[in-house]
């Protein structure tokens, strides 16, 4: 039983510092997200600075969806940096099945230790067939959005969960998180987010704040950490779009919707089940 | 004649795939602008995949405004891999008459035939000036904002065209699309578009994914489609600008306006005029 | 006594060119924010171009939020082609204790005689700890956001206006403005501006702004333009803050009370004092 309201409460009281070596057309949105739950957003991608930064931070996260070499050798540094601090950190592997040079990339990262991988179903299928070394990604994403289903992505995600160490969260009309063992499935959300860019990648700086959040210096496990995180955003989503007349004012309501959303109302309205993997 | 919502229509039904290689400014709101038109964007920029983006997409956009040698490198790349696939691309000479190194990148893109070319009064006839070899552009546009008016545009627009090989579509208060033999004037439109920044940038994607959307196997001929993208674009800026307060909220509206658009209203308030070139 | 709005209506009348070298987050809202003022933004940093826009335009930002080894180059370019026009310039510091290379970076351009330096409160004292040559900065910013209060600021500001010989703006619940013998003191704003990501990095362009607009050949008088720019920048903030529902509709609403803001009310609402500095 996860109480998603118990991370939210650690966010909101501990603002924390979230380091995002993220893609261009997701830092605005994604640091207003961050300000959005209570923490305190970060970006910078030059290599000269980017362990320093991992190390000062909470949370790490990164993401590939404008990669380019120098920003790949930033993100190996900031990963190394993070896991030697022992600072938690999240990677996004943005449309990793579309080109050759983003499966090499987010190949590389995948063996980083992330503690959490977050995808859609396309881009979490399209991993795991890079990682179990498929010369082709059996997965249909021909860009950054998905046209897989979430039944079609749960074994590559249980798969993926196991070969790299990381609890994988798969997102979409349904969520799920999976860490090897265990499945949670959350099913908040509503159609109008994939309708806005970047929702995605700012969900990912969301998990990168309730892995970082620390109260009385303990931190929230990552596996509820990660589940609470999906369940609190969806639900900001589903408040959003009762107001929201599109995507335009979806994405304003949207982030008014994550700062004040009441902690009572997340625990009664998170609708998360949990059970075994299958295999 | 001219029924835009044929192209919206296939926009819809289709979900083109646009590749961008834009500036920094405009990333953000051009994905949520081809979001809300139905289309699926995808920014990438880097040279080790640009080609391959560009052959994956249904239309390729390349626009300068924040230019940097490596990017320069993908844009010429991207734009050679489009001509290669029978992709479609459109350029968007951002301030070309603003500083040297822009007159050079936007000469070398505009040889490398691109299907459309976009601009403002002031860079369609400074781009003209630069592909005409003379030294200095006779256009008053300081920056990114046009200081000329439509009328001096036109000879340039019509020269260009012949130039180039490619469509010429110039944007402001009323706008032109010249293909060197025929115009078409799009009176929608209104005054808060361009107080918004990244409303001209993210057109050019809008006229991306209408040259891109293919239904059973046909696209719409360019010249058709980039009038109908104008004629729905200014249409969502004149019913958006009735709801707004001002240039914030005007912007959330706008892609409201697109997402919301009905096709038979586009069709009915669509302000679309034919003639030929007077030379 | 300082009447803001004889500074405002400069901007208004002649639509300053402002180029900024600013991080990747704030730029949208940067651009969006000077067109909301009535001014023309134009962003660009290749270092093939950055001297020519430098020398165009009637002033410059620099913003070293996102810092990269290119861009630090682009900006003393930049820096160095302003001062030689004679046109101001702005440095924003942004996060500059956080990282040594942030601290080498801004000490730098701390030193190419900016006409006004902008930061938070941690910035500012961080700032002057690096010109000061220690060795580590006693600021308590950890990020980007400030944790410092604006009394432990006040010795810093005029320690580095005196120091760099420029006009120390520090912003933050109230704002203080110090020329090394004057302090102004700024009581407007709202606590949702630090809660919208870049609204800082804007102010900075608003300043700028402020700083080139000129009218029959006259420019506003450094000190007077940039206690007028904060005026009017907060009293949007508190005219926003009463529409909006959180930090998403508080974006839009501040776009909009920017562009709508009466001259009147702002000289009324303008809660400015003045002093002599204590030292």
């Amino acid at each position: 039983m996860i109480n998603p309201s118990v991370t939210l409460a650690r966010v909101r009281a501990s603002t924390p510092l979230v380091h995002n070596i993220t893609n261009y057309v997701a830092m605005q949105t994604m640091a207003n997200v961050l300000l959005a739950i209570g923490a305190s957003p970060a970006m910078a991608h030059a290599r000269e600075e980017a362990a320093e930064l991992a190390r000062l931070a909470s949370a790490l996260t990164i993401n590939i969806g404008t990669p380019s070499i120098d920003w790949l050798s930033a993100m190996g540094e900031a990963a190394h940096a993070a896991n030697r601090a022992g600072t938690p950190w999240v990677l996004d592997p943005v449309a990793v099945g579309a080109t050759a040079f983003r499966r090499q990339a987010a190949r590389r990262l995948a063996r980083l230790r992330p503690t959490v991988i977050r995808g859609n179903t396309s881009e979490i299928i399209a991993l795991n067939a890079v990682i179990d070394d498929q010369s082709r990604t059996t997965g249909g994403g021909k860009g950054v959005d998905a046209t897989d289903s979430i039944e079609h992505a749960e074994a590559a995600a249980q798969q993926l969960a196991r070969s790299t160490g990381a609890i994988i969260a798969v997102t979409g009309p349904r969520d799920l998180v999976c860490d090897g063992e265990r499945i949670a499935m959350i099913d908040n959300g509503h159609p109008l987010m994939p309708r806005v860019t970047a929702l995605g990648c700012a969900l990912t700086g969301v998990i990168g704040a309730f892995l970082g959040a620390e109260v009385m210096g303990t931190q929230a496990a990552p596996f509820e950490g990660t589940v609470a995180a999906l369940a609190y955003y969806g639900l900001a989503g589903q408040q959003a779009a009762q107001q929201a007349q599109g995507p335009g004012s979806f994405a304003v309501q949207f982030l008014d919707a994550l700062a004040a959303m009441d902690e009572t109302t997340l625990d009664r309205e998170a609708r998360i089940s949990h059970r075994s993997c299958k295999h």
